[in-house]
């Protein structure tokens, strides 16, 4: 049967191949990075080619081996940008520390991925105090912006000068490891992922596709999003695939400071989380006018749900808001909420509901969601499951922790821990996290839903729904709630308001009044505080004003 | 070091992913197949996954084996992209027979390949009779537009209804071959390359990425180019990979048909050769306002060259042309003449000269251009070699061919055939077939280059250059030159016109006055044939009167 072979050529997926095309094919399109002290400096791809090869080759000569970690605590800058071509080229796995964690869990993480050399900002280094002694034995390179570069740590310009010619970089296999990234461990310890250099690749392809990111060698583009943070979406890889221009904003990622750079550079893409968007559609409603210039700005918005007013708004003013889902441990990308055509020809109404969505997944990721018997569920717009995810950039376990393998199937998929309805065209929609879902009887009950709906009646300020322990039903519903000042509500007149939307089964059995919900650092509902105080609770005892 | 390994999954990159994905994410998008009455059928996604998926099974069930190849001898309709997936989902390699060659070549390739079942459009018959007694025992399977299917051949329909639920269709690696191509073959025989699912998901994804072909969920696709051509450009894999609704044009490739098509079904996207869009661009010039609504449209074009007055002109429409090159070794996209943003700021005449160049690479096609001692060559826009090319969609051999090894380099490079020079933002411009180039005393002379220029001169009707053997010089170049009725032009007068643009050592060493250029079925220049009529040229003996 040799005969019957493919005839294709055994070409690797490597980042290598991006970075000869950013000198090859784009030597002279512009990377900006905003320094510290909010002044810009422009370099070209061709510029940051050379000095990413000469990172890999100082690295060899520092001694590295292949797969070691070479981790980066960094903004958004051109050296940032060298060292996701340059640490991958010298065989290793650069690893992203992110800056918004605990100095304490920083360290835990930097150890365990046993980092050798750590590359950080000068500005950062009061922050990296705070944890060095805990890595063990390591070397640090201080990229400098102006700050005096302390004993017993070297200079990165001064160290990608140690290159010499003679370093030949090593031949990269496509499963090479090339990157790393740890999930926030808001659960249990941090836990890390390593991406291939095949996954990356993949997951440029894909990104740069015009239903995902949509990326051109005609884009500006300014991510946002940290590059410490899940690869900054992928969006450095893939849109240095395509040419873009790059505009990094290094630590000023202020509305104003945001709002100059995409005036001033023409930004066309952009990409960061909803608080970020949030701050900056505040600032444009100020003047509005003078920032008419925005129209045609794309922006990527994910790490958690954009509130569907805000997109509405945005695409008023001409800025589309592309609503995507992922994980750290997919690489990120997932889902993009893009309108199919016959479902934009449906009005405003239809067309918004869909943008603010998960969206439908990207090529090569497989979805499905399964009940807790693990059934797998119908994609009818209703069904609740857990949602779990498979292809060819999505982790299939994590670094170094075998603890966490229940994390997958057994069958390979990845569970994501969010609960979600699919509808028969794919579009995901995320009901609630898999912790906070109330699983009464068999059937699951999403506790967002009911907050949602408790928070439209009018007495109501806020309101959290938990799943507590019933003997009957495995769990039920108690509904937490803050009043509006000088306000009342009984549970009759709350379940007459709920019944419009919910079956009687899905109401919650109790409800009790709390002085406010509390909430972690970002204002998530720190649902697991609540459960904790209630755990006690006796059903049907109308324990309602014993707080 | 196991524990620097990368933690993704081992997902495979194969076409099933894309079938699978089109009743999942895409089952009501269209897909429209004009049929040889000129009447549309109308089909979606899901409708084509389950057939292609019936076609699988009834395949295997009719005792097909794993590589085994089954042919198509179709026009582009829905059945045909049925078998683009059905096939390959049975492990079987798709082979799109080439109806435009002549009878005894596409025996000699569906014999050579080994083809086991033969999928025919009942309007191809009478092709079909004229070679199928040529091919070893095999089966045919007829799609039924109206004719009869003959005894001792299957109807399409009935056959894939033979399917049965109890066949399991196979596991696909990503290595598997999924598809062949033949070349036409106009020196020596015709060579065929086997395209794996892995090469063809690839070339999907960076040809759907916006600077290549840019395919969305909100294009309508018509692929005027064949899909028994070089896997239609990989426009049906791609466009499906997106949901794009497809409209296939069947036999009805006239510009007529083709533009009624454009207008009734709102086509955005559409690709063909040059030759089709000078048809469609006379029949537009005759009522411009007609086709107003044909702004936005944006159309692939390779194949050959096109004309820059054409791309301008339809861009004067509101219609971009994307030109495009690639071989059917390269499954076929290599280059696309997107214009770089600071290039398209240069005005018209640079912008339109970029745009009518061969392009630059699309990411993961590696070029270089080598001399003939084998130098690689500095990209200068000037220096002239042949072009070669490497990546993961690139042939590394043909399929049961060894004689034509040395169409590879040897560090594995696939020689084109094409001579080129390469600038410094890597756009390539064809300047010869290296079998046409004049290989002088070291140095390469264009022969188009000097046919271009002594077209130019007013007494000159048509002109080709070729080279003959030089005793001194190895080769030296001769003008043949049809003289325009009444015009007369001597050798001092042509070196003259040419001095402006060519060096001296450059000139044709003689004229030769002919009455036309013998030309190919296609209209291309026949230079072999003139070059076997003055292979014993005597230099400077003014011969140019003797013919």
């Amino acid at each position: 049967m040799a005969d019957t072979v493919a005839t294709m050529m055994d070409y690797p997926l490597t980042l290598n191949h991006l970075l000869t095309r950013m000198k090859e094919v784009y030597p002279i399109q512009e990377v900006v990075s905003q320094r510290p002290d909010k002044s810009n400096t422009r370099q070209t791809y061709a510029n940051i080619h050379d000095r990413a090869q000469k990172l890999a080759r100082a690295l060899l000569k520092a001694g590295v081996g292949k797969g070691d970690r070479v981790a980066t605590l960094a903004w958004n800058h051109g050296s940032h940008l060298e060292c996701y071509y340059g640490i991958p080229a010298a065989g290793c796995v650069m690893h992203t520390l992110n800056l918004r964690l605990s100095p304490t869990d920083i360290g835990y993480i930097a150890a365990h991925a046993d980092d050798k050399i750590i590359i950080v900002d000068d500005v950062l280094l009061p922050l990296y105090d705070q944890f060095k002694d805990n890595i063990p034995a390591h070397r640090t390179i201080v990229i400098p912006f102006g700050g005096r570069v302390p004993d017993g740590m070297e200079n990165y310009e001064e160290f990608i000068e140690t290159c010499t010619d003679d370093i030949v970089l090593p031949e990269i296999a496509e499963t090479d490891g090339c990157a790393m990234c740890y999930t926030s461990g808001t659960t249990g310890d941090p836990k890390g992922v390593i991406y291939s250099h095949r996954s990356m690749v993949l997951h440029s392809m894909i990104g740069a596709t015009p239903d995902v990111l949509g990326l051109s060698n005609t884009d500006c583009v300014l991510p946002v999003v940290p590059m410490f943070h899940a690869n900054a979406w992928g969006i450095p890889y893939a849109g240095t695939m395509v040419g873009a221009k790059f505009v990094f904003p290094g630590p000023h990622l202020d509305p104003e400071s945001l709002l100059t750079q995409f005036m001033t550079e023409k930004v066309s893409f952009s990409g960061g989380v909803p608080t970020v968007w949030l701050g900056i559609l505040q600032t444009i409603e100020k003047d509005p006018a003078k920032y008419e210039a925005l129209r045609g700005l794309r922006t990527a918005v994910g790490g958690s749900a954009a509130p569907p007013a805000v997109i509405r708004r945005f695409q008023e003013l001409g800025i589309t808001v592309l609503h995507a889902w992922g994980m750290t441990e997919m690489s990120p990308l997932g889902t993009v909420a893009q309108v199919k055509p016959h479902l934009a020809e449906k009005g405003d109404d239809v067309y918004f509901s869909y943008r603010a969505r998960q969206g439908y997944a990207t090529p090569f990721v497989d979805l499905r969601h399964r009940d807790s018997d693990g059934q797998i569920l119908p994609w009818d717009g209703k069904s609740m499951g857990e949602l779990e995810v498979r292809g060819p950039w999505i982790a299939s376990s994590y670094h170094n922790y075998p603890e966490a393998a229940d994390r997958w199937s057994n069958d390979g998929w990845f569970r994501t821990g969010d609960i979600v309805t699919m509808d028969d065209e794919g579009y995901v929609q995320i009901t609630d996290r898999s912790k906070d879902v109330i699983k009464s009887g068999g059937e699951w009950i999403s506790s967002v839903d009911l907050e949602n709906a408790i928070m439209g009646h009018p007495a109501v300020a806020e309101a959290a729904v938990i799943a507590l322990y019933h003997p009957k039903w495995d769990e039920r519903p108690l509904a937490c709630i803050v009043l509006k000042d000088g306000e009342a509500l009984t549970k009759t007149e709350l379940d007459a308001h709920l019944l419009d939307e919910f079956a009687k089964w899905q109401l919650p059995d109790d409800i009790v009044f709390i002085d406010e919900v509390p909430k972690t650092s970002t204002g998530k509902f720190q649902k697991l505080a609540l459960r904790k105080q209630f755990e006690d609770w006796q059903w049907g005892k109308d324990q309602r004003m014993a707080i």
